[in-house]
């Protein structure tokens, strides 16, 4: 979404914490922060002259070309979703907000909601904030009129992005503290390594796990990111990189394997990522492979932080390993990859002999005994129950 | 190397464990193990007309298709092991000694002789079986006359590989009976988790990690592999695959991320790596990635065993993680990749963004405290200076 400089924020917010939040933001700045090519945009925006239809960018075909695409129906939306052209959990709660508004235009009637709210809801299994999305939707839709449910679907999908600009801004500066400690005590750079995307584009702005690290970078401290390409779909290899590269932040991509060898040799300070579901107990659902950089971290003594907006926490569950279903994809996304040949067209490779098959599931759970904390938007607390009910003590 | 069916080994052996290794070998039948399409093969062989020349598999061509090299000088053989056309520990020790066998032949001068070992031992770094091979080569070609070294060399070479096969299939029946012992347990495929490739074609026959899957298999045992791919070049997805495919293993093909996840539910009954170079103490060099298997293993109580010959030690070494150096190569392995596209092409596509680089460690170390056991040619030990100074008491 192309930024007029003057906000735009809804400033009606449901608590008191977020219009804390809010008054921070605009002291701030207020501005949008992510920028490519110094245009400031959003990861999804209502389109400016028609005021109604959804834009969006095709995810699956960066690094190679930024995309945008028109969403006008339900259906598009749900296909967008499944098939990752937006992926990030707090992104895909935003735009399933989106995709519930186009639905109701084509009909309010009660029985139509509750049937696209949950079309829009099964998508996609793992991250909570989709379902946290829908959820907020209909609470309010329940109670409006069909007459009034499209305008009202609207106003609640854009407080949702807002309120996640807000939140996003705030973990931001919760981690950046972290990484400050870091710089003030040895010169060199702050080494970070990070895993899949929870950047902006996995949001609707500034990011959960990277937004420490872009603002570290804006105030000039040197830091530097080691970014998992992230196999199977190489989410940290042509995202991450894409980002950090386009806000000219240092980086180096390395194959998922290296995490624990630099970890051995002293060459990362901290890991941050971004997370799907944490459950009350602080157990971490996020992209294969989260787990196996946590082991690392705890065996090497490196900070291993998850950031996520309070949306992202299921406060219903407590055991994360047993109880947070893991999509299982396409084996072709392990056996196929894409990426540009040297005729600069975008292919796609087979990877195995034929006749081997790949198997892929999509997330695992880290076990809060290997989290060193949790950023939130209300500040940090171990990965724990006790740790979640002290910041946020509404939901116990 | 096509097999006549009389095995064709070398008699005269070293030590007496080996002597008896070898009356096992010829009970156990005495032929050549692994077949692609029904033939029988070594992974590198002399030429049988003119008797001198050194054949191949150019590994960096599988598994679209099996090129057989022929190599003639000390050049190509260097080129061959830098590049990976060879590669598996095992297997560049052998190479390694034909190639000084090759370099003699120009020059068997004492000068000479030195100057082309040290050159064809710095190819590779990591792996220890490289220097092995060649000092002992040297040990044999000091005391030969310089009339007589390329016939001695020749048979030094031909006896490395024989012992090989030896050895290999000797670790084969020790890991043989720990998968005997889970099937006998349960119903069900007994799922062995590997990475990278330690296969026939790591070796000069059998393999190491792969012997005790392909005997198992042989044997009417409900095995399956879950194959890490082993980013960055995808020896898991490209090499072991093939293998396992040529020979009827079931297998499946997964991103290196997936193996924690897949331990947490149960699904991975053990692991069995091979290794690049192993301390007094136990400790474990191998492709990296391997080190956060052995974390995940160990986090869930799944056997994590390492299946070596003897000359992957290194005995003067004890602590692997500050002595073993680990190859840095090129950043380029990770930002592009090799498959083949749609049209039946083998081709390499780009993965990151223009601007980004990569970083491309190529081992890492697993501490002992991580590794359930040993599986070498000798029996099974404890990952431990103790553990191998039973098995070996001529080294201590």
């Amino acid at each position: 979404m192309r930024d007029s400089g003057e906000g735009g924020l809804n400033t009606s917010l449901p608590d008191a914490s977020l219009r804390a939040l809010l008054v921070f933001w605009f002291f701030y700045g207020g501005k949008y922060y992510m920028k490519i090519d110094n245009v400031s945009y959003r990861s999804v925006w209502v389109d400016a002259d028609d005021g109604w239809s959804v834009h969006i960018f095709d995810q699956t075909r960066l690094p190679w070309s930024l995309d945008i695409l028109r969403l006008t129906e339900r259906d598009q939306v749900a296909h967008a979703i499944r098939t990752m052209q937006v992926r990030g959990a707090p992104l895909i709660g935003a735009v399933a907000a989106y995709g519930l508004a186009l639905a109701l235009r084509q009909d309010s009637s009660d029985a139509a909601m509750e049937r696209d709210a949950s079309l829009l809801a099964a998508t996609r299994p793992t991250a909570v904030n989709l379902a946290w999305a829908i959820r907020r939707m209909l609470t309010r839709l329940r109670t409006t009129a069909p007459a009034d449910r499209v305008a009202a679907a609207y106003d609640e999908a854009g407080r949702i992005c807002d309120e996640d600009v807000i939140q996003n801004e705030a973990i931001g500066r919760q981690g950046l503290e972290l990484i400050e400690e870091i710089a003030s005590r040895r010169p060199g750079p702050v080494n970070v390594m990070t895993h899949c995307n929870a950047g902006w584009i996995a949001t609707v702005d500034w990011g959960t796990a990277l937004a420490p690290i872009y603002m570290a970078h804006d105030r000039g401290i040197d830091v530097h990111v080691w970014v998992d390409e992230t196999r199977p779909r190489n989410q940290g290899a042509s995202l991450t990189a894409w980002e950090l590269g386009r806000h000219g932040v240092k980086h180096t991509v390395i194959a998922d394997n290296a995490g624990g060898h630099l970890m051995q040799h002293g060459m990362v300070d901290m890991v941050i990522v971004g997370t799907d579901r944490v459950t009350r107990t602080g157990d971490v659902a996020n992209k294969i492979g989260t787990y196996l950089k946590a082991l690392a971290a705890h065996d090497n003594g490196v900070p291993f932080w998850v950031a996520l907006p309070s949306t992202t926490i299921d406060w219903t569950i407590s055991d994360g390993v047993t109880e947070i279903p893991i999509e299982e994809r396409n084996g072709r996304e392990v056996t196929h990859i894409q990426g540009r040949d040297e005729t600069g067209a975008v292919t796609t490779v087979q990877l195995v002999p034929d006749g081997s098959k790949g198997a892929n599931p999509a997330f695992d759970v880290t076990p809060a005994r290997l989290v060193t904390g949790l950023i939130t938007e209300r500040g940090r607390c171990p990965a724990s129950a006790d740790g979640l009910c002290d910041l946020f003590p509404e939901y116990v």
